[in-house]
């Protein structure tokens, strides 16, 4: 069984990765932590894991991660950079769901977190848990940097459209939209139930963190600048993102469907949609699964892609466990293939 | 004009109340106050008044308070009654949406509150301001007291039976649920988004701070002790407060819709349903209106009462309105009859 | 593997029993049938089964069915009493999800369904699917009728008192909330979304057809004519039902939660809450749980009970396969330990 | 008083127009037709209009209909076509809401609608109910066509930009999300709560009727041919249209915020939002504004524009109502005033 550390186990991307590990066959939870809720039962916070589970959170004490095969960080920005050093010392390996390990400037990381980093060192050495771009790295990497939400979704969708080289990168738009759920689970009165419901709206117009994290994956992809549009919306449900990009083709005759069924046909977690399909999130909510539609809208070359992801799922816990699994020479759908959602 | 003061004013029932004033052909807002956001035009923080009013708020002082005509409380319970005394001195009108004034007992006060009443002296003079019981008292009272969001729909429901005198009054029972907007606006994980939606739950079991007040009003108009159980519950829809009650008619040969549409027929804010129409929540909301459906269900005399209301309008600051209309010898539909929500 | 055949595959519980059925580790759906979409693949209609499954719809013919181990009946009522007869003499055992063998008196049958029953004299034979009530007459029959929603979540909370025989059984309420997706997939206005958003209504007030049934099983448990009040309300979550159950027990010095903890203490999917804590629909949604809370309300001998449970699982589908799990000799969690809902 | 005829009062634009007529101090309903509901009362139908009117629906026959001042069509497509010559040789003026006058090429109409146009002659006579472009017009004409909800809010956004012809026509996009009344009242399995709930989706990506209008549209705005790629979404709220529109302006140096600004300044229903704003659903719904932000989001050109309505109001019934009162020399926002929802 893999010793799991959760460091951060309160929020929802904690809950849920609580949720995964406890119904994954190969791991078995060693220490939970939470400074807020130390000495609490998980299932007193999470009351949806009533009977699941009968931990109780712990303050954050390295000699208690160290024992751990791997720690998992599911905490605001600023924590796993405190933590990552020891731990690599000590041969544990880290899937991080923060955003500490994303940006690999570090000038970038100061500018849009507004702190110094406090182990730019290892910046270089996380890998960029996509497994879909990233397999084979992250298989031997000791530090797997998680992507977030949006850009999950965002580069799934443009991934094969860039590896090709068929776009124009100068004037990608990506229209997201997330759940409530995205914005965490901060007391924050912008997030109650009668501000978010029957309401909708754009926000972060003045500049949103995964902007920064976006540009630079596809740019790393394309192998050139790639230069991204970007606005996220919320929207009135718990989980889920929708991302709607916008395209142009240069190459007008290409089969987009054939060329998105071929890129990703050994994807376990990737579902190309027949064209007269669109995704939903219902079909996806609950999964690890991002599912994809193709569109090629008109005769001049305007594609249009949309993907349907669980942001808690696939947008975060769930992709961090299938991190896991590839580090861990398991099979990739472990403990990832039972539907974990209603609709 | 009437001047219109309005301590608390970024609440829901403050927006509810300044959204009614503003329509309100009589009503001029004089000052609208909130510590925190002093100095925050209103629009600001109730978006959904952009447009509507451009004034900010302001501290609360009573040397402004005194230079309306009436000031509404849309405030925590402890703050009314710092002010009611100076406002009453210079013969300003208050009405009070908080509890401060609703208990009559003083040693009730301390019990459910917590603090010692700081003019328990008022608690005599105080109306209760609900006007299909009170009218009178309130056209010629200075002090008004209004209903809490669960007793109006819970004393509406009762009152023809218990005025009537034909009910076991050892065992009434009122099953409520409340709109997440009855919650308030204070950023309170509980009362997220995420944690609202898609889940139903009883609470307050312990005790609620409406059941004392409900006995006390219930107790009132029977004439003798009653005796309620209140189970409160939580609902993922933005505003609206059904109450469903159970019980005993001692005669059991009356005609229970009959009594109802006698003892409301002049009443222009409740609504008395035929037997083959039940109350639902888009009925009412966004209006003054309390729907009242009533059944006997069987031969042995068990009878279930049906109550819809907006617990921000008729369960709170369209009451609140209905009172200033009748203290100010306004009709008493003035600025209430226009259906402010949608469906 | 279990040989499986599922007639009436394409509403809610067809749609869940689907998604369980795929999970479980040894049944193999073999047969599911739709008359109307006959020959459309199952993740068509049910775009959340998408990838999971790759069979199409099929004519409900009695050829293919005997050739099951068992075959489940989530359609609406009329169709297993059809079907019954025959499968039974094949050897084949059937799990109804339909009302066709709940209640025992074919005249009660005509009375409230309209029709007349088409195998009156199977319906002694049939065993009423509740495991906590039956499970050794489940294990050894061929012929299970799966109990309403409403009934599993009422019987649930009143059982123990009515065995222990200590409450008033002429005066139970059970004042119920369902979920939206209770009233079917069947497209009708009154379940449009704009209909059941930011809406909350009671319905049924003439007489709903779960009212005799629970009223047979109580009474049956209680060994005398139990009467009860039963109000059923429609709240807009997907899924989930709510009953808050009133009664007076006659012994009030009895400690009610240890009762309710030894009589279920061995039961898999029923979870007593301790005092402070109240069921929730979150923390059941997703499972075959029936949460319950027990509350003696004052020393009068009242008491509150709440149950809540996820309708299209403990109050259906769920169900339905733990029936299975019992009639195969399985472990009864089989299939069903996994949670399958968010929160 | 203006007497007023309302053709398909049964759906969710006709409750929307009959609740803003009702509240309309010169409107005087005079009859409302539902060719199924022939009988009832309009509040049987409308359960939000309890209490607010006391008519029955009736057929609509042309005898009733030429005694009115004006006539509403809150249809289907293909019904006021029929009735349009009649009531216009009668003098009667018509405000059509249906698609029936919107497209200005006969074969574009076929295309789109798959019938023959029955009265083509009259296309060129009907204006296109856009106060904002075209209010002379519409003062002086006797049939008005009135936009769609998706065209309503797109048009509002792009109008400036065209006029000032200064963006590429070659490739506008709008990203646009329906609130679930935008599909209408009819009772369709994909509206159901349960299927609209926790999910979000684009569709109609093979071509939806609104888009030929609105190109049509901004073509004649521009004076030249404009191509838009349109993708529709809907999201689980009742009411409201958020339009994400991405362009390129041509000179980057103009200050957009100032040029809409100008543009607007005079319209009583367009709100523009400094650049620190967004527009939201809750600022809109339940009422005639549509809101708007202007964001320049790089130095090379590109500028998205943001718009929010209440689909039913300015994106249908409230718009319709506007272009009566221009029609009939009112104050534009007589009857328009009041914010009719929530939030």
């Amino acid at each position: 069984m893999i010793q799991i550390g959760i460091v951060g186990g309160t929020g929802y991307t904690g809950a849920e990765l609580l949720k995964l590990l406890i119904n994954h066959p190969d791991a078995k939870i060693r220490v939970v932590t939470s400074r807020e809720y130390t000495g609490s039962f998980v299932e007193q916070i999470h009351t949806n894991l009533r009977g699941c589970i009968d931990q109780a959170f712990v303050e954050p004490e390295l000699k208690e991660l160290i024992r751990c095969d791997i720690v998992f960080f599911a905490t605001p920005h600023g924590v796993s950079q405190t933590f990552a050093p020891s731990l690599i010392d000590h041969g544990v390996k880290i899937i991080d769901l923060s955003a500490d390990f994303r940006l690999k400037n570090n000038s970038d990381w100061e500018l849009w977190y507004g702190t110094e980093h406090r182990c730019p060192h290892l910046l270089d050495k996380a890998v960029y848990g996509l497994p879909e771009m990233n397999r084979e790295l992250i298989r031997s990497s000791q530090l797997i940097s998680c992507p977030g939400c949006y850009p999950t979704g965002v580069i799934l969708g443009l991934l094969p459209l860039l590896e090709e080289n068929i776009i124009d990168t100068e004037r990608l738009i990506a229209n997201c939209v997330s759940g409530a759920s995205g914005m965490g689970k901060n007391a924050n009165t912008g997030n109650l139930f009668s501000e978010i419901s029957e309401n909708f709206k754009a926000y972060g117009l003045s500049g949103h963190r995964h902007h920064p994290e976006i540009e630079q994956i596809l740019s790393k992809i394309a192998g050139r600048t790639v230069s991204l549009i970007f606005i996220p919306h919320i929207m009135p449900i718990i989980r889920g993102l929708y991302s709607t990009m916008y395209t142009t083709i240069s190459q007008p005759n290409i089969d987009l469907l054939d060329l998105y069924m071929n890129r990703y046909q050994e994807e376990p977690f990737v579902r190309i949609l027949p064209t007269n399909l669109e995704p939903e999130i219902r079909s996806v909510s609950g999964t690890n699964v991002c599912e994809i539609g193709v569109h090629q809208t008109s005769k001049n070359g305007n594609a249009v892609i949309l993907t349907a992801e669980d942001n808690l799922n696939k947008g975060a816990s769930g992709q961090a466990v299938q991190n896991m699994n590839i580090m861990f020479d398991l099979p990739e759908e472990r403990g990832l293939r039972m539907k974990t959602h209603f609709n």
